[in-house]
């Protein structure tokens, strides 16, 4: 029982998602953890604050080290508990580079997406320009061919080859929250294909936002 | 000699100066090198652009494998040099958790530090707008005064304590692009100490980026 950690988290966030994962895949159970709204602006609530002064979720703290950042919860866990669920970096110098580069790029993804589908929330009236959210889309739209061309040279299933890694674990929601935002699976085959063959998995499912499965999908990228 | 690594780099740039850092403290000698002008427009020649799709440097190949994000570059070299060199991730849990914690929150150092250096050379004229900029400005001072606290309350002379290590890697080029930039020394006393007891460092002196050398320092941040 992971009683001694706690785990503040908002539905739909892929930074959340993948700190839910990395516990799932290491067998961490019965941690602390509360949903807050973003829809609400509980991220600013004080009890959020308090563990994260950016007011970002997640927040996470394991006895008193703090981990709010996504990849660094996920690397420490994988650390401190090598041997416990399953191994997130493989032995394969290989495949290890590949975890390690494919897991930051999915920074880029990340940040690409929510130029777009955040650029309404996130640029005053005022500042906003139709020419901006164009170059956002086309840029957006260029970096999933890359993507799409990854998984298409991929030497196994998983984002870095033959066995799901950390990178899968950094990807995978970035992924997700794309289809979830109305992208067309039929254009972009292969990540299609990624997208479907893990969705099951049962760290994944289990962590699946709940949010996601009470109301329908969107439809913001159904023209990348 | 690291005859069989590759590092394409461009002077003054935070992520090519972390992998330059980790090559020196791994002791890593006579790999290929070569520097390209961001000025010149270089970082999208065919050279670059054939290792890096997304024309960004640093781009980096240890024989066949490409680790050209910077945070994939330097785990990758920490984890395949572990007992070569100086070890770069602590033993210590408490440590170890405040490397990783802050080694990630240098990304948002580092984006806010570009959106406002950078703000009129990414945005295109006709999008520009001083609401923008000054808004851009108020988030990297609040950021910078998050790093000060930091730095206040640290149980160390380095970023996560007593050792140098991953997160000195990734902190402290932003930190001197920082300074670089104009940042007012005396407004942030104890970043300033960190800056000035790191930067003769050996590693970091030896990559120092040439450019700095050969010219004055800007005044773009000194309102900040």
């Amino acid at each position: 029982m992971a009683k001694e950690m706690t785990l503040l988290w908002g539905s739909g966030s892929p930074p959340c998602w993948r700190v839910m994962i990395v516990l799932e895949e290491k067998n961490l159970k019965g941690y602390n953890q509360k949903l807050f709204s973003f829809e609400k602006g509980e991220h600013k609530s004080s009890q959020v604050m308090e563990m994260n002064p950016r007011g970002q979720l997640p927040a996470f703290k394991h006895n008193n080290h703090v981990l709010n950042e996504s990849y660094a919860a996920c690397f420490y866990l994988e650390s401190q508990y090598q041997s416990q669920g399953n191994k997130l970096i493989p032995e394969c110098p290989a495949e290890k580079a590949m975890m390690y580069q494919r897991m930051f790029e999915a920074n880029t993804l990340g940040q690409k997406t929510v130029d777009v589908i955040y650029y309404n929330w996130r640029v005053p009236e005022a500042e906003r320009h139709d020419s901006a959210l164009k170059r956002n889309k086309e840029t957006l739209t260029a970096e999933i061919k890359l993507w799409e061309g990854y998984m298409q040279k991929a030497s196994g299933p998983f984002v870095a080859g033959k066995n799901f890694s950390l990178a899968d674990v950094m990807v995978f929601p970035s992924v997700a929250y794309l289809y979830r935002s109305g992208l067309c699976e039929e254009r972009y085959p292969k990540l299609a294909a990624y997208y479907n063959s893990l969705k099951d998995r049962s760290s994944i499912k289990t962590s699946w936002p709940p949010t996601w499965l009470e109301s329908p999908a969107q439809d913001l990228l159904k023209d990348i």
